[in-house]
Parts: C-alpha cells; structure tokens; sequence
C-alpha cells in the first residue's frame, strides 16, 4: 500500500469536527476506499480548550491556520474556516503554492476567487477540491464536473440554501411573517444572526456561481449574478402561490439564452407537483437540463456536520486516489469569461401582487399600463371586496422580457390608487 | 498533452452509436475535459452495412468483437453487446487479462460475474467501469462508489426499469389491463418484443445486485435477491391503490437488517408525496438513506441513446483521466460475501386484496385466519355489495414478517368463499 496522505485540518467547528471524527474513527475504511491511508497530521482552530467530542492527542496543533500551508508533514489541507476574507485566502493560496492538495468547503472564496485559485492549482500539479462547498451532501459539484458531460447543459436550478427553505416552509405552513418566522429560525439555530447573507440571497448566489462555471466552463463570475432575497416575501403571496398551484422557493438559476448566460437568484413561483416544489425544510435540491441526456434531479440534505463532512471525505478520497482532475472540470486556463445576458431580457410568466383603493377605475389603469408595455394577462385575482380601502390584487402575465415588466411597474407605482411598492415574482415553467 | 486513450467500440445500437457520435464530433471538448484526446479506433457490429448516421471511414472494422481484446492499439475497450452469455463474457474477460480498460452497460453480465470481472481488472490494474449498467444517466454508480462514502449506507431503494414505470404508469392513467397495456408498449417500442427479463423483474434485480455491492461492500449477489414482477398487478389494485393514498412501483431495495442483507425486487405501494411515488413514464429514480450524511435522491432518464451515452463518456473521461479505483468501490479482494437476511423475516405493513363470495362469515374467516398469524389489521375496504357474488376486499395491515402474511395467504386461499390467489402488495414506509 502507498504511503499516507497527511491532511492538515483548518477549522474544527461542527463540520471540521465531523471531518475529524470520520478520519480517526473510520480510518480502515477510508484506506479501503482510497487505497492508501488518509491521516490527519495537523489542526488549527481558534479555541484549543473547547470540548469537541473528539481525541485530538498526537496530532499536531497550530494556533495559526497558516501554519498549516508550510508543514512539510501535510501533502493536504482541509479548509473550514470559510470566508472571503480574513486566514480561509491566503491559506488556500498559500497551500497550493506548495503544492499541497486542498479541500474546501468555502463558497464566498471561490465564487470570488475561483479562476485565480484553479489557475494556482493547476500550475502546481494539485487538486482543488469544493464538493462541500455546494448543496451538503449532495454530489452535484462531481456530477457537473464529471458525470453530465458528454453533451451540453441547457440550464441548472437549485434550492441552495436551507434556511431560505426552512423559512419559506414555515411561512406556508403557519400563515405567519417572514420577520417571526426568521426570528424563531435564530432562536432554533436554524438561522445566523446575521441572516443577511442567507435570505439576501447571496449564499445562494455563491454556490450558483460554482455550478454555473461546472455547467458551462466559464470563470466563476458572481458579478453577473442578478440577486433578490425572500425579505420581501409577504403571507399573502404565499397563500396566493397555492390558489395559482404553486409554492414559493428562493432559487438559484442559470442557463444559457440567445442573449448570453442568465446567472439569476431570486424567490420563484414553482409549479407544484415538480420535484423542485416538494422540496421541503432544510433540504437542498438541484435539476439540471442536459440536453440530449435529458433532465436529472438531485436531493439531499444542504447543510449540517453529517452532509457536509460526507462530502469534504469524498473529496480527500478522491485525492488520496490521485484523481487530480482540475478544480472546474477544465484547465483554468481554458475557462471563458462569462457572456452575460442582460438580466432585463430574463422572460418569464410573472405572478404581480398590488395594494389597491378598491375604487372603479384602478383595475383599468393598471391594464392600461401592463399593456402599453405589450404584457397580456393570464389570470387575474382579486380576493373580498372592500369599497374606498386598499385590497390586494393578484395578476399572473404571460410570458414576458423582465424588463417590461418593472417599466409597467414602475407605471403602476406612481398611481394613488396604488399602495406599497408593487410585488413581482418570476412563475418557472418547470 | 499525453497521448490519446484509443477505443474499441463493441456494439453499434442505439447506444453504441450515440457514443460514436459524441466521441467523433466533441473529441476537443473531451480533450479538455480528459486532458488527453479520446479516438475512437476500431468497432464491431453485427451488420457493417446497416445506416446509422455516423462516418466510420478510417476507423477499424472488425467482424469479431473479440479481435478488439487483442489489438495492440487499443487501450480501451467499450462493451455495448449487453447479455451474460454470448461473446460480451469472453470480450470483457480477455479484455482486461490484455491490460484493457474496459467500459461496459451490461448489468447482466456484471450481476452473474461482477466479483471474478473487477478481480481480473484489479489484477490488471486497469479499470472496470459501468455507470451506464443502472439507471442510464443518473450518476448513481460513482456516487455510490466514490462520494457517499464517509457514513454507511442503511438502504437503497430505486425504480431500475423504465418499462416497468411506463407501463404502471399507463395502466394508471388509462384504468387498462396489464396486458393490454404492454402490448401497446411493445408496438411503440418502449417494451421489448420479449418483455420477460423487463416486467418480471429480472433486469432491476441485476441492477439491484450492483447497488447493493457499491452500497455495502460486498460481492455482487443475484442469486440472494428475491424477485417479483408486474404481470400480476390488476387495474383494481392500481385504484385501490390511489384510494389508500399510494401508487404501485416495481422497486429495486437493498437494506442491512439485524439478520443480513435484503435484496428484493417487488412492486411496492409507495406512497404519494414522496419522491420515488412521484417518478413518471420512463424516467429512474434511487433514494439511498446515508446514515448521518442523510436521505439522498437521484432522478433521471434511465435509458435511451443520450442519457446512456453519456454515462458511458463519463467512464471513458475517467479511464482517460487515469482515475482506475476499483470497479465496485474497493478491492475485490476485499467484497464481503453477502450474508443475506431470510426472504420471509422482510417486515413491513401489506396491502392483502381478495376476492370473494359476498356471504355472511367470509370476513370472519379471513380475520380469523390473519390473527392466527398474529397479523392485525389496520384499515378494511369494501367496495359495492353483491349478494352471492363475488367482490373484491382489501384489507392493510400493520406491520408484519413477510413469512406469516405468507402463511396467512395460503390459510386463506384454502377456502372456499375466496377465488383467485389473493394478492398482496408490501407498502414502502418512505
């Protein structure tokens, strides 16, 4: 047998310490799989003294994560520390540069730092390896990179982050805020107190960046991503989402247009009865358009110690196997940059929901506005009557450009009739 | 760039042909992904003059399939002939004892010889790969085998045969008998003109038989899987079915037990809401519960030109890629022999339909009968009266060893107020 593959270990928060126990604990197993022993050498993390469940004794210990990029005891670096900033950077940076492998869980990183990074693993003959990165436990980073490959993919769809779908979920099923719910969230653990980067959006936008570069080999480009959060999310829309046959799911989309390639988050209406609408509470899920070999679905859990560490082990495996294939499925340097489509182009049905005086008229001029922009209407609801005070007023259109659509809106806003700024939601065909 | 993987391509079918056609008209595309060219060298078919819209000018034609074994310039080796018997046995075998690496579809031949196969490829130390064997398309096989691997696997459930699906399907759409159906199968070309090792099961137990492997470590095993088919699911059941809130699937299903392994093949109540209930028409589906790493889902198209094809590549890319791990996830040498759990100790709640005489005491006999089994009943329907006739009933039970409902049946059966063989159905929990 082949000589140990020494891995350091940066972070040992609840992923980092679910990695360290499957190393320690499952360490015939994994030499089974990987053909040689996987040892862990070294950790880091910031507080020695905290009790993790796992006997650390006879690994090394550094208080600086760096550290860990210099040992020449460690042919391979696990980075959990996550961040865009701060150590998580230049640990990979520097890692590579010695030509240590790295595995990384780290999804701000690489959606900002992606190429650079790749390119950097490429010219040391290392492996950059992120399936933890996207979806917990799902293994849609390896099927993008290594499976659905043979023939093009049209378009990729994902419900990316767990909280966003915990919260959706809960919203549906009590009727209640987005503001409770996200507070009871926090008070679960099932959301950061800085919920910003979740129900912003942007973790989400992260991890699309990744698949889309996967999907259609072009550099990881999280500025071409277009970015709207579920803050904005009302019961109302919920409940009206189920009389249209639909629910409501913060998505990650991207897929190739005429115009270029659309990078989109963005709460969707998703037709009940496909797979995407029955994704429930924290799980994630991904479908992915591949043309000739059709259409594929994957779920899973997105987060947590369990999905998560499963996919940072598969990745040291791989590695311990020297299956050393570039870290986007294609050399960095053949990575193009995104052609971007504009996102006004973006053509869709939309679900519109307006505060109205419920007096004659208003139904007439909204109409007016929605087709001097060329939009037909599909389905129309109004839901009690309340003469002289506001009630809501739904509308589904037909397909139609995005951009149309906000210019009506915007029309539409500027009516006293009109209250509150009006809501738009993209309605999937699929 | 390294020298180019060069193929031999035995088997021109769909299949066959489609690979053809990726590996001609993408070779850049592959290039890059493989980090070497992939050049198809030599083919072999049956019928050298049959149209099927590739160019094969300047690549090697030869009569026998066996001669690709033995040409030197040949590093490869896809086997698209399918079947256990026949030359595909002899081509893979001497294959391999070549130094050849070889890609193959043919779960029949993997379920009877999968074992001596992957020890031949491991003695060679080249690769033996079949993502193509289960499931067309949906990546399955290398999740299996190189990312579901930290946590163990307690049970992988699928819908393996696109058939089958298809002609449940149907028989629920249309209230149509099971015969009627397949022979409108047949004449589209969804069905084979001899259906046997499709409806009956025989074709998911051999994709069962590799799951289970990949899944547990062990020697692929057809000999202990238990196989019932379709041709005996009546429209009656499929509508009692619906009434219960299930549908009928022919399931694949591999579990560890307290008492060993289960391999089954059975059609089973699934029940609706639940992803596999939901899987349509042709289409495929796994569900593999991972311990702490979570419930997974995988979804595609099970077979076809593209989806097949393309799981084919995928192998090839590998194999180009230098990624030889073992054929089933670790050594031969190291596959357990399965210890398989008794056929009759499966527990789980049953769906028991029969038909019988409308008369006053035929449910006490039937009760009387499942309680000397210690089998209690969960719900009862009755459908119509019919004074002296006969009628259908259907009974659900709780929880229960297959062998004691067994035993029941046949206590049952003996009566003379019951026609027919009564029909029971196991009722999948997830």
């Amino acid at each position: 047998m082949e000589a140990a593959l020494r891995v350091g270990l940066a972070g040992l928060g609840t992923v980092g310490a679910g990695v360290a126990k499957v190393l320690l604990h499952s360490e015939n197993a994994l030499a089974v799989r990987a053909g040689r022993p996987i040892r862990l050498t070294a950790v880091s993390a910031c507080d020695r003294k905290k009790r993790r469940g796992i006997a650390l004794n006879g690994i090394a210990w550094e208080e600086d994560a760096l550290a860990l990029a210099r040992r020449p005891d460690i042919d391979a670096v696990v980075e959990l520390i996550g961040g865009e900033n701060g150590v998580a950077r230049p640990l990979v940076e520097e890692s590579l540069k010695n030509k240590k492998h790295v595995v990384t869980a780290n999804k701000a990183l690489l959606a900002h730092h992606g190429s650079a990074l790749a390119a950097l693993a490429d010219k040391s003959g290392v492996s950059l390896k992120f399936e933890a990165a996207v979806a917990g436990g799902i293994p849609i980073v390896r099927a993008l990179r290594e499976s659905l490959i043979a023939y093009e993919i049209t378009a990729v769809r994902g419900i990316l982050n767990g909280t966003c779908n915990f919260v959706l979920t809960q919203m549906e099923a009590t009727g209640r805020s987005f503001a409770d719910v996200l507070a009871e969230a926090q008070k679960l653990g099932y959301a950061e107190a800085d919920p910003a980067l979740d129900v912003g959006g942007g973790d989400t936008a992260h991890k699309l960046t990744l698949l889309a570069s996967l999907a259609f080999g072009t550099s990881p480009d999280l500025n071409s991503v277009t970015v709207t959060g579920i803050e904005h999310i009302e019961p109302s829309d919920i409940v009206f989402a189920r009389e249209l046959g639909h629910r409501i799911k913060l998505l990650g989309m991207t897929k190739r247009t005429a115009g270029g390639i659309e990078q989109r988050v963005y709460p969707a209406m998703v037709r009940a009865g496909t797979p995407l609408a029955d994704v429930e509470g924290s799980f994630n899920a991904i479908a992915v358009d591949a043309s000739e070999a059709g259409s594929f679905f994957f779920e899973g859990r997105g987060a947590g110690e369990g999905p998560t560490a499963s996919s940072v082990i598969a990745d040291l495996v791989d590695v311990a196997r020297g299956n050393n294939g570039p870290a986007f499925g294609r050399p960095a340097a053949e990575l193009a940059k995104t052609k971007s489509a504009p996102p006004d182009a973006h053509t869709s049905p939309y679900y519109l929901r307006f505060q109205v005086l419920d007096v004659p008229g208003v139904m007439a001029e909204i109409t007016r506005h929605l087709a001097t922009q060329s939009i037909s209407i599909e389905s129309m609801i109004q839901r009690g009557r309340a003469p002289g005070e506001p009630v809501a007023v739904v509308m589904v259109t037909h397909e139609a450009p995005e951009g149309t659509v906000k210019r009506a809106l915007k029309a539409i806003a500027a009516s006293d009739k009109v209250f509150e700024r009006p809501c738009m939601i993209p309605m999937e065909a699929v």
